[in-house]
C-alpha cells in the first residue's frame, strides 16, 4: 500500500487537471438541449476507464442514457466490489448566482467549484484514480471490481432498475460501493447507513382557456395561482406535519439509541443557520434538525410558476398554475403507496373551478443498512486510515434509490463512502468539492479495496 | 356630417393599413428591452397627429415615456374635448399561444389580431381618423380638441398625475373623452360609468442564502414556496372574500336600482364559461358575475415564481419565492389606505422563518360618474347613431386611474366611449379588434364631436 499511496501523493495536481476536463462537460440529464453533452460525457468516462487500466470497458445502451461499464477481475478468490456512480449532473439555474462559470472548474480557497464537482463526478473520479494507482504501481488490484456509471441519476434513474434486472448475472458481486454523499461535517468523516426515498410530482391547474385581464375578470373566475396556493397550504399543517391521510402509517419510529447517538454528533445549529442564510429553523414539531432530515419524511415545494413573473406589473389573471412537489420518505414508507395517497389527496382537495393534472415524475425507496455488516466496518477502517480520524455513523436526507435496488435485486449490501461536505451546494449554484477531501478520498478508496480484500468471504 | 361619414366609409381599407403600421411597433412599456420601441411609437403617433391635421403637435418629456400632445382649437365658443389614450401595450407572453405574431396585425374572420389592437392603439386611432375626416372634409372640427397620449398606461401611469398637475393650464377643457374600454357584448354598444381602482404588489420571500438540496435540507428548513402558498391562502376565505382586516370598510354598497338594471343586461353565464374555457365560475358569495367584476373589490394572484420550473424534476429546496398580487378596488376604497392594510396584513402573517419584502408597484383610484351628465348623454346619442342601436349603461372591472385624476385635478367629467369587446383578449394572447366596431367607432367618434358641440356650455 505504501507505493500506492506515494503514487497518489505524487499525482495530486494531475488528478485536478484531469477532473477539470470531466467537469467541463455540461452533462445535464434533465434538459433535452444537453442530450449530446450527456452522451459525450459517457464517452469521456469510458475512455478514462480504459486509461486507468479497467478492462471490458463499454457503453451499454438503455432507453435513456448509456451505462458506462468496465471491470478488473484478476483477483482470484478475493471479494468483488460493484462500484456505482453517475456522470450526469443537475441543471445550473439560477446561473446568475454562480461566482464562476459552472462548467469551468475554478479553484478558490482550497475548493474546486463546478457543477458535478461533488455530485458525483468528483467522487467517481476519486475511485478511478484509486484504481489507477493500484494498477500502475502493482499491476493488480487487491479485489475484483466492476465499475458502473449511469447517466440518469439526476432525473430519477428511470431505466436503472430494468438495467440491473437485465444484467443480474454480469453484476454479481459481494458488496456495492457508492461515493455520492457528504461527510457529516468538515473534518468529520462518516459512513452513511440510511437514506430517504423520494416521490416527485408536477401539479398543473387550469382555470380558463387563456390568460384573462385581471380587471375585467377578477373576482368572477377562480384564479388557478390562488387555488394552487390553497391546495399547497393544505398539504402540511402549521406544525410542519404532512396532512395527507395515511402518510405516516408506515414510518419506522426513531429508536432511542439512534436519537441518543445523534445528540453526540458535532452539530451546531447556530452555524448551520449562518452557513445557509436561514433566518429561523422550521420543521416537524418534536424532532431535532438531524432527526427531521434523516429519519422523518417531508413534503417540499420544488417549484412554482404561474402568470407574469417578469419585472414590473402585469394585470393578468393566469390561465394556468404549476407546482413541482416532492416527498422524501423514510423506512418503511413505500413510494408507490405514498404516491397513490398523494394523488388521491390532491384530487380530493382540488375544487371544481379548475382542471387538475397530476403527473408523477420519479421516485425511489428509502434504505437502511445494518451497522455490523463487515463491509461497513471495513469502510470505517479505510476512512480512518485515509483521513486519520474515526468516522461517525450517520443517515442522510437525500435519496439514492439504486441502493434499495441493489439490495432487492442482487442481494447486495451497500457501503456509502462519501467525501462531500454539507455545504457543498449540490443541486445549487456554486457547487464545490474540498480538494483535501478529494485527495484523502483517493487514498481512502485505495485502502478500502485492501480492507475489503481482507474481509474476504463471510 | 354626411360628407364626413362618406369620407370615413370610402377610406375604410386605408384605415386598416395605417393601423397595421402602428400595431407593428412593440411598444411594451413594462419591458426595458423595448424602451426604444416605446419611444419610436411616440414618434409615430406624433407624425400621425400632424398628418391628420392636428396642430401644436409635440412630444412632452416625463421622467418615463413622453406624452404625445396635439390640438385643434379653432372652434371659437364651442366646448373643448380633452382626448386621452395610450400608445404603450402589454407584454405578449406566453408567446407560443399567439396564433399569429403579436406585432404583425393579421385579419381573421372580421377581426384584426395584434397586441394593442383593442387596448388601446386601435381605439386611439379611431379618434385620429374621426378628426382627420372632419378636417379633410370641412377644414374644421365642430369642437375644440386636445389629444394627449401617454406611454405608461400599462405600467401604472406612474408619471401621469404629475404631468397633469404640471400642465393644468394647458389641459383645460370641458370634458374628457377616453376610448379604452369594451362594449358590453358584441352588438350591444355601451357607455361605461364606473371603473375599479387598483393596487399592485410584489411579495418576495427568502428562506435561505442559496437554493438547497431538498433531500439534505428538506424538513428542517422553511420552504419559501410553501410559506408563500400558506400566506396567499390566508388572503381570501373559501367564500371568495378578502380576509385583510378593514378591506371592505369603505366599499359603497350596490344600490338596488343598479342591481335591477344589470339583471336585464344580456349576460349569458353559460356562453361566458364556454367563451373563456372556465370549468366553473367562482367569486364572492351573494353576488352575480357582473356584480363581482363591476361593483365588488377582489384580490388576485397575477404571478408566481419559485425554484425549478423547467421540464422534468429537480430536487431543490428554493431559496426564494415571489408572488405578484393585485387588488381591484371599488368606490369609495382608497388605494393608499388599502395598500397600507395589505402591507400590515402580509407582514403580520409572514412567519419569522423567512425574510419578507413587500414592494408596492402601482395603483389607481376607483371611479364612478353620474348618469345625467350632459356629456355622457351626448355620448349615448353618438353611439346610437354610429352603431344604429341604443347603448346600455355599464360599469367595468378594469382600471383607468387617470379618470380619477382628471376629475380631481382638472374638475373634468369623463366619457368612456369604448368599442372593444369582452372577448378581445386584452392583456392575453390573441388580442383582437372587431373591424366593424372599429369602423362604426370612427363614425360614432365623428358624431360625438358634433353632439358635444351641440351640448355647449352648461
Amino acid at each position: 500500500m505504501e507505493k500506492v499511496i506515494d503514487f497518489i501523493n505524487v499525482n495530486r495536481d494531475r488528478y485536478l487537471d484531469e477532473l477539470k476536463g470531466l467537469l467541463a462537460i455540461p452533462s445535464i440529464s434533465a434538459l433535452p438541449e444537453h442530450r449530446d453533452d450527456v452522451k459525450r460525457c459517457a464517452d469521456w468516462c469510458g475512455a478514462e476507464m480504459r486509461r486507468v487500466g479497467l478492462q471490458n470497458v463499454r457503453l451499454i445502451e438503455t432507453p435513456g442514457f448509456p451505462v458506462v461499464y468496465g471491470d478488473w477481475l484478476g483477483a482470484k478468490g478475493a471479494p468483488t466490489i460493484l462500484f456505482y456512480g453517475h456522470y450526469d449532473v443537475q441543471p445550473v439555474d439560477p446561473l446568475n448566482l454562480w461566482e464562476s462559470p459552472p462548467f469551468e472548474a475554478t479553484i478558490r480557497d482550497g475548493e474546486l467549484y463546478a457543477r458535478g464537482s461533488a455530485d458525483d463526478k468528483g467522487q467517481v473520479f476519486m475511485h478511478l484514480k484509486a484504481i489507477e494507482a493500484h494498477l500502475k504501481q502493482n499491476g493488480r488490484l487487491p479485489v475484483n471490481i466492476k465499475v458502473m456509471l449511469e447517466g440518469e441519476e439526476e432525473v430519477g434513474s428511470e431505466h436503472l432498475d430494468d438495467f440491473i434486472r437485465a444484467h443480474k448475472a454480469d453484476l454479481g458481486a459481494d458488496v456495492v460501493v457508492i461515493s455520492d454523499s457528504a461527510m457529516f461535517a468538515r473534518g468529520v468523516p462518516s459512513i452513511c447507513y440510511g437514506l430517504r426515498g423520494l416521490v416527485y410530482f408536477q401539479i398543473d391547474l387550469r382555470g380558463s382557456g387563456t390568460d384573462l385581464h385581471s380587471g375585467i375578470f377578477g373576482g368572477a373566475v377562480a384564479n388557478p395561482a390562488f387555488v394552487l396556493a390553497q391546495m399547497i397550504a393544505q398539504m402540511k399543517d402549521r406544525g410542519g406535519r404532512v396532512k395527507i391521510p395515511g402518510f405516516y402509517d408506515d414510518v419506522r419510529p426513531l429508536q432511542d439509541a439512534e436519537r441518543q447517538a445523534w445528540t453526540s454528533l458535532p452539530f451546531n445549529e447556530k452555524k448551520y443557520k449562518k452557513d445557509f442564510g436561514i433566518p429561523k429553523l422550521f420543521g416537524e414539531s418534536g424532532y431535532s434538525t438531524l432527526e427531521r432530515t434523516w429519519a422523518r419524511p417531508t413534503l417540499e415545494v420544488n417549484g412554482l410558476l404561474s402568470g407574469f413573473t417578469g419585472a414590473g406589473a402585469k394585470t393578468v389573471l393566469p390561465a394556468v398554475a404549476m407546482a413541482k412537489i416532492s416527498m422524501r420518505l423514510v423506512p418503511d414508507q413505500d413510494p408507490n403507496t405514498i404516491a397513490a395517497l398523494f394523488e388521491a389527496y390532491v384530487t380530493s382537495i382540488a375544487p371544481k373551478t379548475v382542471e387538475l393534472k397530476v403527473t408523477r415524475m420519479h421516485g425511489g425507496k428509502p434504505w437502511m443498512a445494518s451497522f455490523d455488516n463487515r463491509f461497513v466496518q471495513a469502510a470505517g477502517r479505510a476512512i480512518e486510515k485515509g483521513f486519520g480520524q474515526k468516522p461517525v455513523f450517520t443517515r442522510e436526507g437525500g435519496s439514492i434509490p439504486v441502493v434499495s435496488t441493489f439490495q432487492e435485486e442482487l442481494g447486495l449490501p451497500s457501503v456509502l463512502f462519501g467525501v462531500g461536505l454539507p455545504d457543498e451546494n449540490a443541486h445549487a449554484p456554486n457547487e464545490k468539492l474540498d480538494i483535501s477531501n478529494f485527495h484523502n478520498g483517493i487514498i481512502a478508496s485505495a485502502i478500502l479495496y485492501q480492507e475489503i480484500a481482507g474481509v474476504g468471504e463471510p
